[in-house]
């Protein structure tokens, strides 16, 4: 399973094989059930996680304890809670698997090693952070141009087999939107 | 004052003198007017800015003409459209600067050009584009877990300077707010 990260990484950058097979050594495949914990609220974290199957969500929990997902990953997306990770500061979000998933641990250290091992690594995890970047870059463009139930609509229609994957009641979290609400757009959407 | 660009880079990464020397030979050094463009909305965008001196914004424009600040830039700070950059579609958004400003203009091209020829640079890009992921990231938290009026209230107590700065309707724009309802939100918190 662990081709499919090799295959990210030489699509960004060439890396040869024997290269690959050593910056494995500094990495952790986790698999986990639905539901299961990666991190935990209010912990600190430490650790990148490279999506090679399933899908995982980042979430806060609101004042009134309603839970706020923040971000998904699905195949081929890290995930992670950057600000955190760099600052050394606990986290306000937790990280859990959607479905039954495998990922890779990568820690902030063993980031640093495989770097400095690999130097064409800091151009890949340039890219990866760019693009990364520029998805919140336009995720906050469209919820600043469009209402919540355009923005679930052109989800719907940009990312059909994300929204057959996702269980309702977390894209509704996601969207700010109640479950109930995101039920009658669906209804209505469908008429 | 493109000292202020060495010493940046070489907080995040060490690059002697000399290729400092020729990496300015890439870049170029714009003075701007306050609400001067430096690019115009619907257009396609291919350079990234550092800002030297002054202040820039990134907005939108809503369907009822009204703009909204997506993104603010500081000294220090790097801003530009990069989906717009990395998938070569026109950007929504147009860059303009707040007050009087001095900025370096990057190429894309360009800065393949630098990482090719000093791949330390590829290191110190993967830097500043994760630095910036982690504050979209943390942004979009806040915005799920706070009112806006507790945003606001954050935003002038953790960025004093930046508060006085940036003129109160710009500040609005970017909250999504009123310029009425924050000099309201303004006078409840003096008194």
């Amino acid at each position: 399973m662990l081709k499919i990260f090799e295959k990210h990484i030489n699509a960004i950058v060439p890396m040869p094989a024997a290269d690959f097979q050593e910056l494995t050594t500094y990495v952790e495949v986790v698999s986990l059930n639905k539901k299961e914990y990666l991190q935990e609220l209010d912990h600190y974290s430490n650790d990148q996680y490279f999506v090679l199957q399933g899908c995982l969500r980042m979430f806060t929990l609101n004042e009134k304890g309603v839970e706020m997902t923040t971000d998904f990953a699905l195949e081929k997306w890290w995930i992670s809670d950057h600000k955190s990770l760099l600052q050394e500061t606990k986290s306000l979000c937790a990280i859990q698997a959607v479905e039954k998933s495998v990922v890779i641990r990568m820690s902030k250290q063993n980031e640093l090693k495989i770097c400095e091992r690999f130097p064409v690594m800091y151009a890949y995890f340039s890219a990866v952070y760019r693009k990364a970047y520029a998805a919140a870059q336009y995720r906050n463009i469209l919820f600043k141009l469009y209402s919540k139930e355009e923005i679930y609509l052109q989800f719907s229609r940009n990312f059909p087999d994300f929204m057959q994957r996702v269980p309702q009641y977390l894209i509704a979290s996601y969207l700010g939107l109640t479950p109930e609400y995101v039920s009658e757009i669906r209804k209505k959407s469908i008429s």
